[in-house]
């Protein structure tokens, strides 16, 4: 079934193109419910706890951030292209906290394309990532290859 | 403030060490309630959408997969180690689909240690990480580095 062509397809993501979207406001409320499912270490659960941290006061998760960046990602362009996920990530940083009242901001720049070796209907596009918060300060970045369809299959 | 010696300390993670845990129970309501708040892509919401798509029926998102990672890891060493956080991922790979039923186990592998440079309180710990299911499939695999206190400081 082929994909309507209004869609992003593999042939759209030229190396050096840029996508910016967000502002993502990161609560208190969403850091402890998050943490408090998937990673609850007392400095992502309690305030004081986070002060004795090296995190130095209460922050989400490494595992929220990558979650916010597949949101942020999601609504950059994954849910208007052709896209069939991707086998996994090659490097996350976590690089500053994310603190409650953030506002996280994702700028992605697609840094190769390579046609599929396995799928001719289908080409890789890697992309290196970063959220920023409002001071413009890098919390994460991110390199990974997501699985998008061609707009035609490769020449015979 | 120091550590409870009872605690995990760097020291006792020799490489070799492993670490077996869970199961985790995954529900269909715990894949869509991650997908909606985090990655709406059809295929994690949507079991009709699913079925055509290339995982073959609804699935989690390697995000959620990610962050169930996380929440048996506390519960393998971190929680009663004297982790400090990691400074991010060295790579993740989605290998199979997450299904509605699924129940994970974990699998952490030491492969080596270091002290931290900058901090002669600190070192690091490289593990390999593997989630697996019911039937003994590797769903996803991980690498990265932990920090962790040491004992004692290194010597002078």
């Amino acid at each position: 079934m082929p994909d309507p062509a209004s869609k992003l397809h593999w042939e759209d993501f030229a190396p050096g193109r840029v996508f910016e979207h967000g502002d993502l406001l990161v609560t208190r409320e969403d850091i402890v419910a998050f943490a408090s499912e998937f990673d609850p270490q007392p400095m992502h659960l309690d305030e004081e706890a986070a002060r004795q941290s090296m995190l130095g006061g209460l922050a989400a998760s490494g595992w929220h951030g990558c979650s916010m960046f597949m949101r942020l990602l999601a609504e950059a362009f994954v849910l208007r292209s052709a896209s069939m996920g991707a086998p996994g990530v090659d490097e996350v940083k976590w690089l500053a906290p994310i603190r409650p009242g953030d506002r996280l901001t994702l700028r992605i720049e697609v840094t190769g394309t390579r046609p599929s070796n396995s799928r001719p209907d289908t080409g890789f596009v890697q992309i290196a990532a970063a959220l920023r918060n409002r001071s413009g300060v890098e919390v994460m970045t991110l390199k990974s290859s997501i699985m998008i369809r061609r707009r035609e299959g490769a020449p015979a």
